[in-house]
């Protein structure tokens, strides 16, 4: 694990998306609501929130953080369901990894709610949209 | 959660993929293991077989499940790290999240462990590949 | 922790609920959905099913178990909100904890998302409803 | 969750209770320290202070703190036992949940410790007593 | 991660030792229970147990198991302090790696406990004693 | 658990160690990493990281605490192979646990995946080596 002792502490945010592909049948679905295991989306965003906050527990060199917030929002682009997850810290070290996680988890639980209507769910282009903090500054993806 | 204590035990097993696109620098890099974090594949390996074990903490409605054996294998595609988690379980549901969270908590790790070299890293295509066993039986994506 | 590796696999089932009381304001926007953390109802019960899922990481005597179910659903009895949770499962001891839990988590997370409206809300009579399986077989709270 | 990132770090504190009501059998064996689960205010002291420290993998939306402290103590009032919790952070949000979670396990692991003798044992009025701390200060329950 | 899933269920019991070796002034705070931190012995017996049950959580390549039973005790063997952690399963594989989770943690906890008045305390030998159940059959350390 | 708000911020360092004894086979078979079970270093490292991050979840009376590194090596001392674990921390309490909990469970990983050789392994002598940082200062052991 990278030494951060000597690192400022300063505000970091980051913020990653995930892309959930699916058939008509599971989109249906997830947009009326009518799911027979409830409502997806809040859950999924609950899911991401809480797997963003345990980043440190699940990817092995992360270090463990005090979190000023994590936030999962949801949004239709045609036919794909857009992940996006932010995180936030006052810390010696960034959080894209919580955003990466919190995004993964929050896709996964849609699959997961989903997949008796589409097995072959894909989730898709799961990366970072822009992070800012720290030395190395902002950074947004081209 | 779907009351599944009518349902018959057998072995269940389920296989997923990810895909790991990264800059030529982080390719050489995690290739040669010369990552300063260490040896990434064995790490994202040892990662994706814990997470897989905590699938029933990090997804809302999956069910706690004694596992018989998780695997966690990579494989270069040209500039793409396949990334293939299996799953098996001998209960009384199946065992795809498993599957979908060990290859996308192992996908994760080879993010953490590069992105240092490269940001813009994206995990792509988290599918699942194949199952078998329970009422469904044996189904292959197409 | 007791032994149980002589005792017979059983469908066992546990019930238990949980009262929520809390003042007009904070009951109306729960019941409007209008809370700033969002719909607090899903919330809890997510946070309330995976919390029965972790029962054998919190109470320490308690025997870790495959589940078959948990589930969490609210109902509205004039000014207090009644949280009912049940477990299920095919295994050698009974699940009255899971069930406990999940109704305690669930309520706490009510509190939570309401506390900004009222500081003093208060969880009641946290307790079993009913119980079947095992040796002593079905129980009634009179 | 909400953002504290602009909140100042300050000491803050937050103490809550709940009480367990059980028969006569069930409250002679607890002060007698005679269960067959062993001293169970012991145990119970430790699961709530280890669930207190596992508040935010609990509760959806609250934040991942440092802890400065977190103390449970026992007290009987007649037939109840009182559960008391506090929490002590040095941070930008305040324990509340905390407190109030370890109050809860607290009292769910006397339920379990003792519920072989007293199916019908009920936790009541799990609540707030007292926090400290931060913009909106000290507040005492009335 | 060994598949098991074609090996028979079975009773399987393992039983592992530490040994807590203190200065003088430790071991008169443990043994009256004078400790600041309150009944170490009690604290450490519910964390070994806690842990044990956390096995497969901590050790990357165990299985997930259903436990029928998991017990901690502590004996004065002049001026060490022996640990014993007993555990039990009815699973496909055995639980030697709880038991020695189970014993390590017992006397990490001791070590925390007693640590302000001794830096120096050493844990040594932790080791499996016996085990039972499986292919292998019985297993006695000689 | 000891109230750490009056203390000061600094930054902490603690070392531990511990040692792995196995007979000649186990030896030849971690060293020429031909293990059935893969790359045991490597995983025991990850393994031991991610323990130390836990420290707060296994180890009752323990603060969580932020942490800005931990570090686990291996070192063969002829037929011993050392297990060091070091972490470090800018908060007000130290660090010996985390590190001590990292030695254990790195060692608890070397003997699961060599058990299958010499079941009558043994983790020897678990000890902190150094720490530094708080009102104590440093202390090296003698």
């Amino acid at each position: 694990m990278v030494d951060v002792s000597r690192k400022r502490v300063s505000v970091r945010v980051a913020c990653a998306e995930a892309f959930v592909r699916m058939n008509p049948a599971a989109r249906t679905a997830l947009r009326a609501a009518t799911l027979p295991k409830g409502d997806a989306l809040v859950a999924a965003q609950v899911a991401g929130i809480m797997a963003a906050k345990q980043t440190a527990a699940l990817i092995p060199l992360t270090h463990p953080l005090p979190l000023d917030r994590v936030d999962v929002r949801f949004q239709w682009q045609r036919d794909l369901l857009r992940v996006e997850a932010e995180a936030r810290t006052s810390a010696r070290t960034g959080v894209e990894m919580e955003a990466m996680v919190g995004a993964s988890i929050a896709a996964l639980t849609i699959y997961d709610m989903t997949k008796a209507l589409d097995k072959g769910i894909t989730i898709e282009s799961v990366k970072l949209v822009r992070k800012s903090g720290g030395k190395s500054g902002r950074w947004t993806r081209k």
